[in-house]
């Protein structure tokens, strides 16, 4: 592999990464969120050490109580010794910051633990977008050794699901009397669901949750091979996470028999290297195009109505003969 | 301006869209939601009548109460004559469907009224995403001869801000009591927001929000020409939504004696034609290349570990001399 672009301290960085030290996680997380020019080299440097670890992401509306569930999570799979890295994204963080919070101060019990990483994301920065900067968290965290890597994302918007639709399996967590039941949820979630949670499981309105969730699983035109199970827990009171866990498991075994997990990662770093290619192609070709006057000057044009936006668009990037249908 | 791409059926639906029918306006929206094909033509037609409305948006967390600001801004707008089209999207609808459902209920009373045309989106389908869907049918509703288009969105993600940012005037609406205060507002909201409304104004802990974001505003290290001015409402008892008006009027007023309305809308249309351009250029140089079993097998390397995606991205896109920095 050609690695000769790599400068000396992303080299050290990535080396002291390697063998698992936390600081130097901390530091190329933060210089792959703030500074894009590194990003190319940290990512080219870590790739190879990764592709090892499994990757739950964890996903639901605000208020399922998914913080509470990922950190019962933590305490699971540390009593199996496993390493756990864990990446929450708030996209909603301007008015979530308080949530956020809570949710950090919940965690830190695991802070002091070797065993656990644990890095929170917002929506600023990120100029690549909050899925790319997750994604490659999570590649760091994968190639820090970290045996299981959980991607938390608030919200069912669908930069979300771009998140968490990304891991290897998909848990939806959601919370009992989601208002129309059936109706209120929708396509996307089921497509994206492995598993789902009915948190809050003690509450009287839980067991109509789960109802409605299999008559949603039901009405699916196509069953697929693996019907998503779903498994009650009252995550503030230690219970039923550890079931959760046992799914997960199952559904990973499942993946591993059928070629799905094959096929899942290699969809994932598709559409990875579209990502980079999108942001290459607007670099050198769009933008240098965008920094002209003759540019600015159509825009004037068309923000007077004097021409249209694809008369402006055909002068940036010409239609090509055989895509005019 | 060259419209001789455009077919019969375009050019009949947008003739009667010029002219006011509400049918045809339905019939050009769903078209440009469902089928990408004929985007270019429906816009291109339009486009020209378009730049008369005047667009507010309308952003804040889930249980702020916005669409009953809408619904009672529609009310207000309509005693002045003002001819209102509101296109209210909501990102997150897998999971609202139901509050989505409630909402279109309320504004239903005037639903009957031929100045007021409604249309609310999900995050559904919307290939070119949600933004450009959102803000094409705010268009359409310009070119139909809507004195005013409300942008309404749930939530306050990243993509969210992106659709009611494109606004004339975007307006922040606010619950009493957000958790930590200051602290939970955050940047994103501050820099799009020139109105805030702080709604159920009677709740107790009304001034304390309002006081927070007094102090927010303050805090500003570049305090701009423009005072964002904070709006008391309850919206369910028809109290200071009046009054909202009246400072968005305000607002628009000095946009138009600053020159920032006339920057801003060239802001938009230059987004606008950049988008389409992306789209385009993805199309004609990304897609053929993604479609050949060479990339097929660099995927399944890469997947393998055995190359980085970057090495692929350099044959799909290789990076010109320049760019190397």
């Amino acid at each position: 592999m050609d690695n000769s672009g790599i400068d000396g301290r992303v080299a050290t960085l990535t080396e002291r990464l390697l063998r698992g030290d936390r600081r130097a996680a901390g530091r190329l997380i933060s210089t792959i969120e703030d500074d894009s020019a590194s990003v190319e080299q940290i990512m080219r440097a870590v790739y190879p050490h990764t592709g090892q670890a499994y990757v739950v992401g964890l996903t639901g509306p605000p208020g399922a109580g998914k913080s509470t569930v990922v950190d019962e999570l933590i305490r699971v799979l540390r009593e199996s010794e496993l390493r756990v890295g864990v990446v929450a994204v708030d996209p909603n963080s301007p008015f979530t910051g308080g949530a956020i919070l809570g949710d950090r101060i919940r965690m830190m019990r695991h802070a002091a633990d070797p065993g656990v990483f644990i890095r929170s994301m917002g929506a600023r920065g990120h100029l690549g977008g909050l899925a790319v900067a997750a994604f490659n968290t999570a590649l760091l965290l994968d190639a820090m050794g970290m045996d299981i890597i959980l991607v938390e994302s608030v919200g069912v918007g669908q930069s979300e699901l771009e998140i968490t639709g990304a891991a290897d399996t998909t848990v939806v967590v959601i919370p009992p009397g989601m208002g129309d039941g059936v109706q209120a949820i929708k396509a996307g979630i089921m497509e994206i669901a492995d598993v789902f949670v009915v948190n809050k499981a003690d509450h009287p309105q839980a067991e109509r949750t789960v109802a409605d969730i299999r008559e949603l699983l039901r009405m699916d035109p196509s069953p697929p091979d693996w019907l998503p199970p779903i498994v009650r827990t009252v995550a503030t009171q230690n219970q039923g996470v550890d079931e959760l866990w046992r799914v997960v498991q199952r559904h990973r075994q499942y993946l591993e028999q059928s070629g799905e997990l094959r096929r899942r990662r290699k969809r994932r770093v598709e559409r990875e290297i579209v990502g980079i290619a999108e942001v290459r192609l607007r670099a050198q070709v769009l933008n240098p195009k965008l920094a002209t006057t003759e540019f600015e000057t159509m825009i004037d044009q068309a923000a007077e109505r004097k021409i249209d936006p694809y008369q402006v668009v055909e002068r940036v990037v010409p239609r090509s003969s055989d895509a005019g249908r």
